[in-house]
């Protein structure tokens, strides 16, 4: 039977793709450190709960298919409280941020068209951008430079005809880069002046550890036609497993067209947009608490990385990743070394290899990202592992 | 800004368009008896409630991509049940059967494919086929057939050398139309022949009611290649918000692209998953009880219809939906009329004009869907208001 070119273009989770050297480490009873995965350990909000356990409707109807009016009302105020406003009608609930991109890749992208991505960038938008037929046109950026992208001449250089939209991850999966305000006026800027679409997947917004304000594309009032919001609340309120995301754009078009692939799923879980709805009534002292928590969480591993010889890695200002170039051959083999033949009183460690983060074959090959969602002393642990591993690996050759 | 040119290709829901006419009709004072939705008034087995209230980890976590262990075992057990055996690695967890049916088409299809459909076919089909750049291939049926379509010659003649699949939506929605198991085989030796994909999308499986065994394209083994089953919990348990479904096949190549976008989009909500796993747990009992009222509300629509003169109607024989042809000439200006101009004792009434149900221009004018899934009592003032706004509006001119 013959398959689709476009799904042919597209590959399995390269966050996967260790999996089974890990269960064979753990058989062999390693104990393994997870940096690879950002799945954060932080309590979801007890609103969540509360607000399923309540749910008295006897028939689990559909939801209306551009959300239920709790839900949209409550991410409203949620940006009006950051200065920023949008109508109900402005914004689509999606289930989970990747419901988002994939309607907005779906409704702007057609065959042989091009969206610009600074990379190292999330995999899963290859998957989303090649199913439309169109394709990731990379930014290149360096650890040298601490993966920083907007520079306008480092982005006219790569926009051509073909070229529609400008995705900025911000804050960065997996760099943790922050744009400044002056750099996000930047980007609106050009794509302004080159009529592309600029879109903001901000699914790590709360998490910036400078005391910055909360950030959003949102508030280019002036770039109504040309921003779209990805928002979440899979980070923000560590409730991943929710599915509840949004497109927020002023583009009255853009939301018209995605409004056909909503109602064509019908809609969204009705109790987790509920449940969501709820967990917008959490008080600031959570965000405090999670960006601190966070923070000290960074600064460990940044710490900790300073201290590898060899190691190139800037301090992130936000998200919870970081990408380090390493003073080894090739992260993968690394990786693969670690889990078959490394071990330091039966632990080993993991982290997800540079390479398909990034859009350039051969690019990455000894960088990796680093997920720190484990508590400190764990982190710490996970980091004296990655720095004995590096040693050992260079000295067996 | 430009848009793609497969979404301007897909259209907003046509259950849809007549909801402005609505809002003023019950603006007026009016009551409406909605014929126009599926959405049932069964009552969701409290076994998802118990289980959504019994859910204790504290971090929602994202599930596993291809679905939550539990709700798999659960899948596989209710199709041994029904002596169909699946490999826990061919049942892929989906958001509803929407986005089985979406991963589907985009895993198969490329610009230029063709699928054919039975029309009057499903409408969001055609958005889920326009977004992969391939196009619907109506085989055409008739209401004085009873919109039969598995025929040899007549579906043969619709094969070129475009054509990648077959979907049979069996027990068919909008038609009711159920397949013996004569015309199953006679579907998948076709599909075998032609070496053609055939989806079984069997949302309505649980719904005939003349004491058939429940039927799968999945018990045809030998078409292991071919065949795609489209599963959901929506109709089966009256669950439509949770968003529940799944793809079953066998072919392992189409599972293991499947399983491409399963990993982009991450996952499906853990939660509705956990839950849906609970309500397989429900009896015989349940799905007796609920095929006897449905029963009973289709033999109520077929009775009072033939009371009606001049209505073409086969008395269906699955799902909750029928077709009729009415003695109209155009059914959208009538269901207009019935909201803006009609009344008996301040009632109306709202079914779903027929053309958009069909991929053939013109085709489907003087024709309507109705679901029944009102109570009695009111499926009964529904369809008398039907009768007599029929008569006032042919006598009106």
């Amino acid at each position: 039977m013959k398959f689709s070119s476009k799904v042919k273009k597209c590959g399995l989770s390269p966050m996967r793709k260790f999996h089974p050297y890990a269960v064979a480490a753990e058989a062999k009873g390693r104990k393994i450190y997870h940096l690879n995965i950002g799945q954060p350990d932080v309590e979801t909000p007890p609103q969540f709960f509360e607000a399923v356990r309540n749910f008295s409707q006897s028939v689990l109807e559909y939801a209306p298919s551009p959300g239920v009016p709790e839900l949209i009302d409550a991410v409203q105020k949620y940006y009006d409280n950051l200065n920023m406003h949008f109508e109900k009608d402005e914004i689509l609930i999606t289930t989970g941020g990747s419901e988002a991109l994939s309607i907005v890749f779906q409704c702007i992208l057609d065959d042989g068209d091009e969206v610009l991505i600074p990379e190292p960038f999330y995999p899963n938008y290859a998957t989303m951008v090649n199913t439309t037929g169109a394709s990731i046109h990379p930014i290149p950026t360096s650890p040298e430079e601490g993966y920083r992208y907007a520079d306008r001449a480092k982005i006219e250089a790569q926009i051509n005809e073909h070229t529609r939209a400008i995705v900025c991850t911000n804050p960065g999966n997996p760099t943790g880069v922050v744009l400044t305000p002056e750099e996000q006026r930047l980007m609106c800027d050009i794509a302004k002046e080159h009529n592309l679409f600029i879109i903001g997947d901000e699914a790590y917004r709360e998490f910036v550890y400078a005391g910055e304000p909360l950030q959003s594309f949102g508030e280019y009032a002036d770039a109504a036609e040309n921003v779209i919001v990805i928002d979440t609340v899979s980070k923000r309120f560590s409730a991943c497993g929710a599915r509840v995301g949004a497109i927020l754009s002023r583009n009255h078009e853009l939301l018209s067209e995605a409004m056909k692939y909503c109602q064509a799923r019908l809609s969204v879980a009705t109790l987790d947009q509920i449940a969501s709805a709820a967990l917008y009534n959490v008080g600031p002292e959570y965000f405090a608490a999670v960006r601190e928590e966070y923070k000290r969480r960074r600064d460990t591993v940044v710490a900790k990385l300073a201290e590898i010889p060899g190691v190139v890695c800037e301090c992130p200002k936000g998200a919870f990743y970081l990408m380090a170039a390493l003073p080894v051959d090739d992260a993968d083999k690394f990786q693969q070394w670690l889990l078959e033949e490394f071990e330091d009183n039966g632990d080993t460690v993991m982290f997800a290899p540079g390479e398909p983060f990034y859009g350039t074959p051969g690019k990455g090959k000894n960088e990796i990202r680093i997920a720190y969602v484990l508590k400190q002393a764990d982190l710490e642990r996970a980091m004296d592992l990655l720095a004995l591993g590096i040693k050992a690996y260079n000295e067996k050759k």
